[in-house]
């Protein structure tokens, strides 16, 4: 089996990362196994913010494994950059062998590259073993998480 | 007593709102009680992205309440914008008076005028009282939030 490898993703990876969004029980069900419009629309905004990012990893050129990564600059803490991450994904027959862990290694490693002083997300209060992972990769559950649709 | 007013934040506006940062019981002790040049440098990092902006609550010329807004395009939830608020504060003299709930209500104004379909926020676990202005406010208490030092 190859390297796992880690990059950040393109246009033409869209495709690959929905089916990877919607390989999910509890968030899988707000995509569409298509690809309407409104995917490559999305890409598009985000790929005119460089602080905006989807990190792919990869193996054989097959990708299990996305998280979104967005830097946001701020003056609460002292005038800090916040990593931001949205949407980690990896996919269903390839958890538990590590993937997850390294992608959020790589994202942490960038966000420090980035000057980066604090890295956050949330998971759904449903996702139990989500949590725990989080906690080994040394988060700190301190907040509550709040959602309002418009 | 004149109406409450609202409008994005400049740079000459910094120093009054690390003020209503620090002047908070949990959060407080991360700010300076000076304004040091960090501040100046992330407001100027905020200030290059149209997305990433300081909603002011004001009231006779004095800000009473600040909270940071942010748009994120990305592919999840068929590739929505999210508006995701951080840091809302508001002045410990003037709080119970509806300044915050005028402020988010003005701030989801904006996300729905800027085409998001949802948002977004944490607070910290210890504000029992705020998780009960969120809730109010139609906000869904779903996740759990995670934050690690860098």
């Amino acid at each position: 089996m190859s390297e796992l490898s880690f990059r950040f993703a393109g246009e033409a990876d869209v495709p690959a990362i929905v089916a990877l969004l919607a390989d999910d029980d509890i968030a899988g069900h707000r995509e569409e196994g298509t690809v309407p419009a409104e995917y490559a629309k999305a890409f598009a905004a985000m790929s005119a913010m460089p602080t905006n990012r989807l990190l792919l990893a990869e193996r054989d050129g097959e990708i299990l494994g996305v998280l979104q990564l967005v830097f946001i600059p701020g003056l609460t803490r002292r005038g800090a950059t916040r990593a931001h991450i949205e949407g980690v994904r990896v996919k269903s027959t390839a958890r538990a062998h590590g993937i997850g862990t390294a992608l959020m290694c790589r994202a942490i490693e960038e966000a420090k590259r980035a000057g980066c002083t604090l890295v956050q997300l949330t998971s759904d209060k449903r996702r139990a073993r989500a949590h725990l992972f989080y906690r080994r990769l040394g988060f700190q559950q301190t907040h509550e998480g709040f959602k309002r649709l418009l």
